[in-house]
């Protein structure tokens, strides 16, 4: 079980999620237009965990509410590997190039302290 | 430049919006409710790229439309891997457990093909 | 019970919802923030019913399908008046205003038939 | 100009959605699949106009924050009354049986002042 589990990387998602999906004949469903639908549907079942708390309440979630959102964060992280799957797209990659990007955009002396969107600067 | 964008995993992702988000004083703003609502704005900004193609054409995309998911999908993951930071989830660890409780759920043999949800079966 | 389900228009629901809001002293979780965030979560939530389906399917609900649709598009249209409410904004007037702007910003004789969105023309 | 503007009640934006569609020949994109995918983008974008700000600060925008809450809250009603009327739902209906069940559901005086969901109750 612990190693059926254990997961080392998202390398190692993509080939489990592909082989998940395949022994299901899911494939046809796994459109990026469908896929990206339900990792919206579930960035919001996330959302709905902290939608009525405080900020300060939702970073000091009880047992029960982590272990929710933990649940939502594994979900999104299933669809968003898929996405990129079926795109071939290199997560780590195009993050990479989005943190370039941010660091630009985003100069540390000039937005630090607040958090208005870039083109309102 | 190639080893800034170099990332090698999560663990590297992760630390690295640490000081991002530290060179900015932006952690007054990250808590989860906040990330939660920022990650599903921007699911919604991936979905709209699809939301008036056929499943067909959204699995065909061009360049541009392609660029600007993967420019997307970079963007959920920031959050993702923020979120769980601040609630000290492990990813990988929350997504392997998903998808054994998904085997169980959905057993091959039974659902093939179909894409009902679970508690409909 | 056919008198209190009766309802004539929008300037009804938004004094009915306020009555509602103000006898469970909820106004103190009705931030235009909090409700965007619900409103947002509803909207998934009716996406959930159909995101598995073809388009064609989607357009031939089953009863149960529909009925669960139409429970979703009420939640959707309690949010939306409700932010509107907060935000003194008229429902009406602002979309007579938007049905303007659409009318130029995608001429019938340049646009028909395709769904393109009006800055990629 | 200001006829034209004048928006009388949901039924007559119901009409004058169908006329525009019809125009344009986009009918055909207009599946209720598609359209919750729509009304769950417009509704992100609302979102995200209060993402960063406290509830507070969200409660009281200043006019230009305030306009385009008021074009999304515009869009989200667009896309609210086509997928209604491709359902052949009435709306208004709709949420008055809605208001009843929530009248059930969360009897004020056991609710009063906490926001958790029904169901924790």
């Amino acid at each position: 079980m612990a190693d059926s589990v254990g997961m080392r990387d998202l390398a190692e998602l993509k080939e489990r999620l592909r082989v998940f999906v395949a022994e299901r004949d899911w494939d046809q469903f796994h459109s990026p237009k469908n896929l990206s639908m339900a990792l919206a549907v579930e960035a919001a079942e996330l959302a709905e965990i902290f939608q009525w708390l405080t900020e300060e309440q939702s970073a000091l979630p009880d047992a029960d509410r982590r272990r929710r959102a933990a649940d939502e964060l594994a979900d999104v992280l299933v669809y968003l590997v898929r996405i990129a799957d079926r795109l071939d797209v290199d997560l780590l990659q195009a993050v990479g190039e989005k943190l370039e990007q941010n660091a630009i955009k985003y100069p540390a002396e000039r937005v630090r302290g607040q958090a208005r969107k870039y083109d309102e600067y």
